[in-house]
């Protein structure tokens, strides 16, 4: 064979190269490197493959010579653009041996439906919930905040409190206090990553298989499914304009766990009366369970004044308090917070150690920077007023256009409502949804949030979030008269 | 009573005043306001509690009174420097109402002992494995990816998807084949936070309680302390200098997971034989166990050639690929990722999504950067040179000043060693390591990383593991030479 001419026989370095020379070509073929695609300089493979450089320049110039290689301006090596792409980029081998056995938590995951996915390509308006302008983001001082604790790293590099930094779980103790009345020691405060890690960590540590846990009905699916996922088992409990019908607790004496959002409810956005707080903690007493509360997106209020949270109502010993920053800067950052009665602290802050060992320190420092000097707050107030216009646009937009035709539920605070449409029957959700789909809106139903999907406090009219703090004032617009125009396809009726 | 005196009767406002008093002033008796601690503005609070500045002004005129607070130049409120600090931050109440019961996840890790922690104060040497030098951190090229990943953000924010940012998996793919021969499909990629947390997924996937699998004896201690979390049942495999010991496996059949170090055995530093990486492989196709290689410092080699990983070995089906980013960039970023087999990626990806969601978007963005334009590589060649100098004075530091009183192994790789003391027998460790201490040594003894202190393969002498990568040449010498001395102490023996 003529192949790596010129590299010495019998020196062991042809062998060498043609690993190197099959390694590639298979990387190539599979599409790992696709057309056009940079090789490394064969000096940096060569020092990376511990080689001398002569054998990967042979290499490179018989895949050169084969026409997988080409050589543009400036000598640099990269795969012929000429080649097609791969069909599948991987080759699928049927495995002969024995496979591996999930566990339990692993089976009953794999049962879990994922939560909705955007619409593909470009949309009138997305309204999913979740979703944030990223104009709001306030780009300046977060990356004054970054670049500021990257300079104060200290001279040796090491693992973190796995509560989190003291700077962060001090700034966010007076946080706290100032903007929810909520009293606790910075000890009791474990930074997660946002609040999905918060609510697995309550699954993990207070829940075992088999074990019952009340949950509201309707209720945010991940935390649910994070509850199931750890093998509990879920006792729904309706839910109406005054929050959780915390009177059907009365018979359930043997839940370990209770997860509400009494600030802001979730998704129908009622706000929990004071009456049954004290009922919910007087249960939490008697039983000893404990409460997850939820307090997703209390920053948001419009037309009512703040609450403060149950775990300042005297319910601190069976609450765990539970924020995020995923609505007022980003839910790609990861950053939310526990705060946990003083019994339950050192579980806590062995299980996040055990789990991911800390949150990721720059993010915390900058976090810390945020809030202890105020720039969060400010940035925190012009965000509720962005997002207090959007809200009016929506409100106006579905007032104008789909008037007594939709029942708008749960505006007083956050970043959605719920939208019921009065003249289309539950059955009918999925025809919405795929049709307004069709016409460019992104949306998304009501009837995975509940537990099943056959309630009697379930109206049978169709139902969907609509998420409003990713749009523009325009695009809630245009997204209404694309609903009205869906809804009247549907319906045959003109407004 | 004369408080507040400038607001209006009966107006309600006396008692709003009150509460937000009370609630200062139990801020500050607590210690959460600090003596010299700012308060926010008055506009601020009036803002964030929706109440009037007048009735904020008038809480702080009160405790400016009573000398709670003091305002200086600039015209700031301050908490009273001249209060003492509280002895405790908190205060305790006892319980009377039902307390909270763990899981069995809970109670498992309750026993579970914490990672060593370094002494406090002004060090002379700190010997902690798992730290980095500070100025080794690639800060600059760190700082232009993630200002970079900012400006490239997209309109909206929102969750990421769950495996990892698609750029980022796809320049780690390249990464994994040019630096460790590995093939994989960017599709078996999950970016998970730091390698403790690749560890607890797998533990959560594929280990139910009272499940066995097999570990390296000794082993890293917080890999063990996951599977037992899950519920594993340890089957400690005695570990020599090719590695474990494969042929113990021979009547193991009903373990379901195999944690191993084959690159360079946590901590003993042996670098796994070819035939006990097929004898591995062939039991874990036999049996249907799942082999977890932690591939934690492969980067770092410096006598010997690199050595294709398990996972490459014909094994990809039943091996999960662990690498991370803590040993060459930094443990505080929290940045690992899993290679897992066709079969489990769906698994893992619910996994990780139920779990956190995702790692933060900027931090993979800025990752993807920095491994696709090759600064990675060109900063692991920095930091190998490096690391190599610091592993250079600490074996001659060791052999001039500790000679034959010591054996040291594990050298050809990684950043760190094991430094056996001959005449020094184990039940003397902790005495070592307390009077190490004593004179300004951070030391770390080996005993916590076997599963049990009395096993015949565990040699009857003290032994430390010993990470130089955080600690300067002269730091080293100077490290050795105070070991020298309290070795001397010990044994009475001057060399």
């Amino acid at each position: 064979m003529g192949q790596f001419g010129n590299l010495p026989e019998g020196s062991g370095r042809k062998q060498v190269a043609r690993e190197i020379y099959d390694g590639l070509k298979g990387q190539i073929a599979s599409g790992a490197y696709g057309p056009g695609a940079l090789l490394p300089s064969t000096r940096a493979l060569a020092a990376e493959l511990d080689v001398s450089r002569t054998t990967v320049t042979a290499v490179y110039e018989q895949l050169l010579a084969e026409g997988f290689l080409e050589t543009r301006q400036g000598g640099k090596t990269r795969v012929s653009s000429a080649l097609a792409r791969p069909v599948s980029s991987v080759t699928r081998r049927t495995s002969r041996s024995q496979p591996a056995r999930l566990s339990g938590y692993g089976r009953r995951i794999a049962d879990l439906p994922a939560p909705p996915s955007s619409p593909a390509g470009k949309l009138v308006a997305d309204f999913r919930y979740g979703d944030l302008t990223a104009a709001d983001f306030p780009t300046l001082p977060w990356k004054r905040a970054l670049n500021a604790a990257m300079l104060r790293r200290p001279q040796r590099l090491r693992y973190g409190d796995p509560r989190g930094a003291h700077e962060l779980r001090a700034a966010l103790q007076n946080y706290l206090w100032r903007a929810r009345s909520l009293r606790c020691d910075a000890e009791q405060i474990i930074v997660v990553n946002g609040s999905q890690q918060g609510i697995d960590l309550c699954a993990r540590l207070l829940l075992d298989p088999a074990d019952r846990f009340v949950i509201e009905d309707p209720c945010y699916a991940m935390a649910r499914q994070v509850f199931i996922s750890a093998g509990g088992v879920p006792v729904p409990v309706e839910v109406d304009q005054e929050g959780m019908r915390t009177d059907r607790l009365a018979k359930i004496d043997d839940a370990r766990l209770c997860y509400v959002t009494p600030s802001h409810q979730f998704p129908l956005g009622s706000v929990m009366s004071a009456a049954r707080r004290q009922e919910l903690l007087a249960w939490a007493r008697r039983t000893g369970a404990t409460i997850v509360e939820d307090d997703y997106d209390s920053e948001y209020r419009y037309d009512i004044r703040p609450i403060e949270p149950l775990q300042t109502a005297g319910g601190d010993e069976h609450v765990i308090y539970l924020g995020t920053v995923s609505k007022t800067l980003s839910p790609m950052l990861r950053l939310g917070y526990l705060v946990v009665p003083d019994t339950l602290r050192d579980a806590f802050m062995r299980a996040k150690q055990l789990t991911d060992r800390h949150t990721p320190a720059l993010e915390q420092d900058a976090l810390a920077d945020l809030v202890a000097s105020g720039a969060y707050e400010r940035h925190v107030r012009k965000a509720r007023r962005r997002n207090g216009e959007r809200r009016t646009a929506l409100l106006e937009a579905l007032a104008a256009r789909l008037g007594d035709s939709v029942t708008v539920v749960g505006a007083d605070a956050g970043l959605h409502v719920v939208v019921w449409f009065n003249d289309i029957p539950r059955r009918r959700e999925e025809a919405l949804i795929r049709k307004g789909q069709s016409s460019g809106l992104g949306l998304y139903p009501v009837t995975p949030l509940y537990g099943a999907s056959a309630v009697a406090y379930r109206p049978d009219r169709a139902g969907l979030v609509v998420g409003y703090a990713g749009l523009d004032a325009r695009e809630i617009r245009r997204g209404v008269d694309g609903l009205a125009r869906v809804l009247k396809s549907l319906t045959g009726k003109d407004r």
